[in-house]
């Protein structure tokens, strides 16, 4: 998915958002903001939003000094999640068809994302998203595919989501393998915050070589893109990912809330629905219409 | 008030949306979106954002070649008022303290704003608002003053609203002058504006020499500052007024919707209130604490 105006003012905000977690200095917190500023006119419009977005966290980490200003936040977020799982496993206990309630339960998990929005609250936002119907639901197709599937890439989001997205994995009955980003970038999970999350137990943990929100295939590590190429089929959690990979050919399904009008256009456009079908909020199960 | 931060995302934001209703063409909207995000590191951080906000409009229209961008906008958001009018009396005609009811039409009507806020439904935010207390409440206050002001000075805002305003200047006893913007600025409303609305009939109308969204005094013509001085009661509608005006001394009140949370973190510093007391869409009557 190509950048969009509207990433501009957005990577501003993010930009304000992480200038004030990585330092209490408002004089460097303005100079950061500017600096932000001042790189937009030249951002490359003909590449993804994810992609664009590290040259902002690098500005941001560079003047700072702060190497990873949402560490805190994912070490809470990641606590949050884990202290809810007696919870979510209550709730797939009483569940009619478990896989369907684990992946509701990891598209609800989605909500935590410090990126896009900054206050939820996880108790609310989970309740809101069970009681909701997702807006593209291939749940049939996707139990389909994973009877012939016999291995799952399982591309993880943020932290604290991770939780979530363990209770999918340890439904599959495939070999899976869990990639995570391999440097700080947002509150994307590292494979440190896999370990604490209990996801090695699960599935085989990877990171794909990039401090990018997302999945830019080219720009990652030979081994990841060797996963990548053999996967039976991806499931691809969070918009970043999506926004890294709506074009690409390959067995993805993405599994996301939509947190933004620019990517709900998109997948309205990607799926043949009239505009404005998709919007802000919505949960989405899609399986990628560039594959077979 | 100060420049915030946070102004820098929202001017780019409010670029984007003045480049599309400037011109259908995609590459100089992108053009215009670019060149706002080169004037923000360079804006002057000690001045008001309705008086920097005046180089991020002139940006526009001098990349696009349209002066007046919101022009069809404004119409329509004077037909619409205008429209409403015999409902508004009809609520007038029924309310106990019809000065009072008028007032709360008119901090009502001021959601109508296409620089904070694009897309709103003036019926259910009609209905919203006068179901609403509002946060600071200083009518009492007001009608006291009001009792030996000889001359009152009204500052419009937005057009459509305008029609919202004429409710409490024909209850004012008083001499009193409507000021409105000289030259095209957002959705802000001009001498014609108020003729359209029929508020020549209610109040002499000047101009006050800018084409700022908001009332920067010092940079006001000779005739709008005369009569600024002069004035025994101002009555300020809006937040862009607000804005510059917040910390001038002279005989203010102040009327608005607070649209951003920037603006309500300083109306709370100002009236010793704690932090976070007022919020975006909050309703505010409020008596300048920089007055006798």
């Amino acid at each position: 998915m190509l950048m969009a105006l509207e990433c501009l003012p957005c990577f501003l905000r993010q930009a304000l958002y992480a200038a004030r977690l990585s330092t209490p200095a408002a004089d460097l917190r303005q100079k950061i903001v500017r600096e932000v500023a001042r790189l937009l006119p030249d951002l490359d419009m003909t590449s993804t939003p994810p992609e664009n977005s590290m040259l902002v966290y690098e500005t941001i980490a560079r003047l700072s000094g702060c190497p990873d200003p949402f560490l805190d936040l994912k070490k809470t977020s990641n606590q949050r999640a884990l202290d809810l799982l007696p919870r979510l496993k209550e709730i797939l206990a009483a569940a009619a068809d478990p896989l369907w309630a684990a992946i509701r339960l990891a598209m609800a998990g989605n909500v935590i994302d410090y990126g896009a929005h900054h206050d939820f609250d996880l108790n609310q936002a989970l309740g809101d998203c069970l009681a909701r119907e997702p807006a593209i639901n291939h749940y049939g197709l996707l139990q389909k595919d994973l009877r012939t599937a016999r291995t799952v890439l399982y591309l993880g989001d943020n932290c604290g989501e991770l939780v979530f997205d363990g209770l999918v994995l340890e439904r599959l009955k495939q070999e899976v393998t869990l990639a995570v980003k391999e440097r700080p970038i947002i509150n994307d999970a590292l494979r440190e915050d896999a370990l604490t999350c209990g996801l090695d137990r699960l599935a085989k943990v990877m990171d794909n070589g990039t401090a990018c929100p997302g999945t830019p295939v080219p720009l990652c590590s030979p081994e990841f893109q060797q996963a990548f190429a053999a996967a039976d089929l991806i499931i691809s959690k969070g918009q970043g990912n999506f926004e890294t990979l709506s074009e690409t050919r390959a067995p993805l399904y993405f599994l996301l809330m939509v947190k933004c009008q620019v990517v709900a256009d998109h997948i309205a456009a990607l799926t043949g629905m009239p505009a404005r079908a998709v919007t802000t909020g919505d949960l989405v199960l899609l399986r990628t219409p560039h594959w077979r």
